[in-house]
């Protein structure tokens, strides 16, 4: 019995297939955001979207955390040891990379996100630059490799969660990288980490360890799993760009009432009230834009201020007169560097980073 | 257009019918427990099951519930009304219905759970038979009537989410039904019913009314579309019996590692130690058996003792000595009643009470 009996590479599904019991299996654990929790400045717990690659690991108040490899003096720090060094409260958005895979045709076999794998919480820890001043980064070092303690196969190869980050981005404070053991002003949730995870502002899921137990700096490139993993490929066999920063993203709250099994949503005659949030980790989102028809106009919505959160997603507000029948809606997020949602889909073999526009079918009874 | 011509009546799915995108719509908002939160006494907030027909409301902390119909002094509580009744808090377990319904061949199409559909709470509120003597109920009241501020369509009829109880369950004491407003210890989270939601001890999830609003005390028996919805039918024409108490199931926590996408678990040889919860709503759970040849033979586990908590899940603990090759492993509860699981599927139209023995595929490796 080998692990690749059981652990397949991946691969994308035919034309007719439906989502399969893995799928299924995945989306049952793993759950996003219901897009009406997009009212909440910050995700109230069990909201906030959760993606756990192996299992929740049982983990003890006695956690203890390593800092190693190419460092002058190697540490091993617990909870009260992190506690006591100064703390950072970020307010970030936090999105799968994997969000929107379900809705690519053909459509890659893995976690079935279909738009809402997104939250927003404020993460209070150490500032990762603290801890490796501290520790004293080596000149040769060129990545900071951080390990969870989730265990699990992964296509056929055994493995601990590990991702890395070039020392650059580790030692830096644009983003401001955390240690955190705090959300919302709690102690993390097990979903989310307990005791400890990285958090990465502007950069997508895969690259907030959970569960941190290591931090490692290595002096070669960190060549892991993970990291050939999440990279855009359009055939398995090519080297890839990597996933890295979130792209721009708005979503609507859907209006009205729902259908229970397709989700349709049911308004009636009369000015409509369009709320949602917009975010991008490359750049502050600078335009939302509204359409009623499908894409045939588009209209300006009304954009927050950004108030102090750069890392977080703003509310947009836009109206609408919603009259009979059958409507198409969408919106679209525009940022300072002029990255904007698609709106044909983009497409590559992971299903990652597929920002194409949301598409909310909304029928006006008139009655 | 027709609210039907959206919203569709019930429906089997094909035998070669992969899972569809509306039912990957609702797996990807609602949630199950990752099964190795079995180890939780209590399951910590995000992990608890959350099954929402329509959108979760937005509610105020200036929400006002009404008791009237058929009593002598109708009431309209405040949140600071109820908090200063006498409350009780208890240990209960809560199951959807619908739970094992994606198991099920041919598939109901609704919200496809697999088997995960369950978490454990301390539900702290108000007992309803406090509050119905204090409204005094008519000697003409047969049923009581709770409304949630849900509101949606479901197969072509527009509605507010609504139960029914029989007068002698509302104002009963065993079990005793809680207007709860606090799990955990804390405010309901917006998902689990903020600020109030009903829980019936004993009985599945569709009976725990959230966002209560109204408790309305009926002359005549209570026909809702819920009311008609969950009951046990093999033909949509038959009236059939209603869904109400939980059926016995035991639960395994997986062993070993999961592969990501097939969840299969992988273990190496030698002793394993095995490790799950059981309950049932009819009676108290008396018998744990452990099977790891998918049912040839099976052995008692040992089950924890009750303590204070009747409708709490009980752990149970067995051992297993892995060899190399696959097994089945499997856990079957029996209540004091003498309901044991079955071990060939039950089916009906509504994918309802499924408790067919869990099957966890383990593979043991020998490197």
């Amino acid at each position: 019995m080998e692990l690749s009996d059981f652990s397949r590479p991946s691969r994308v599904a035919d034309p007719s297939e439906g989502i399969t019991h893995d799928e299924l299996g995945l989306a049952a654990r793993n759950h996003g955001l219901p897009l009406e929790a997009l009212r909440y400045d910050v995700t109230p717990p069990g909201l906030h979207y959760v993606l756990v690659h192996y299992d929740i690991p049982a983990a003890a108040s006695d956690w203890r955390l390593s800092i190693g490899g190419r460092v002058r003096h190697p540490l091993s720090l617990d909870l009260g040891a992190l506690e006591s060094l100064p703390a950072t409260t970020l307010r970030v958005t936090l999105e799968c990379a994997g969000n929107g895979r379900a809705l690519l045709d053909p459509r890659p076999v893995s976690q079935p996100w279909l738009i809402e794998a997104v939250g927003t919480a404020d993460w209070t820890g150490t500032p990762l630059r603290v801890l490796l001043a501290e520790a004293g980064v080596e000149a040769d070092a060129v990545d900071v490799v951080f390990t969870g303690a989730d265990h699990g196969v992964e296509r056929g190869v055994e493995q601990d969660y590990q991702r890395g980050l070039p020392v650059a981005v580790a030692t830096g404070d644009d983003p401001e990288v955390l240690v955190a053991y705090a959300m919302n002003g709690d102690p993390l949730p097990p979903q989310h980490g307990y005791p400890l995870r990285l958090v990465v502002p502007g950069w997508y899921g895969m690259a907030h360890v959970k569960w941190l137990r290591d931090i490692s700096l290595t002096e070669t490139p960190f060549v892991g799993f993970q990291q050939a993993a999440y990279r855009f490929r359009q055939h398995p066999d090519e080297v890839g760009e990597p996933v890295e920063r979130i792209v721009p993203r708005a979503l609507l709250i859907p209006p009205g009432f729902p259908d229970f099994l397709s989700r349709t949503r049911i308004v009636r005659p009369g000015p409509i009230a369009l709320e949602g949030r917009a975010w991008s980790g490359l750049a502050p989102v600078t335009a939302v834009e509204v359409t009623h028809d499908g894409g045939r106009s588009w209209h300006p919505a009304e954009l927050e201020q950004d108030g102090t959160h750069r890392w977080a997603w703003r509310r947009w507000q836009a109206s609408w007169v919603a009259t009979p029948g059958r409507h198409l809606l969408s919106a679209r997020a525009t940022d300072a560097e002029g990255n904007a949602q698609p709106l044909e889909q983009p497409w590559n073999r992971g299903g990652f980073a597929n920002n194409l526009v949301q598409r909310v079918e909304v029928v006006c009874i008139d009655s």
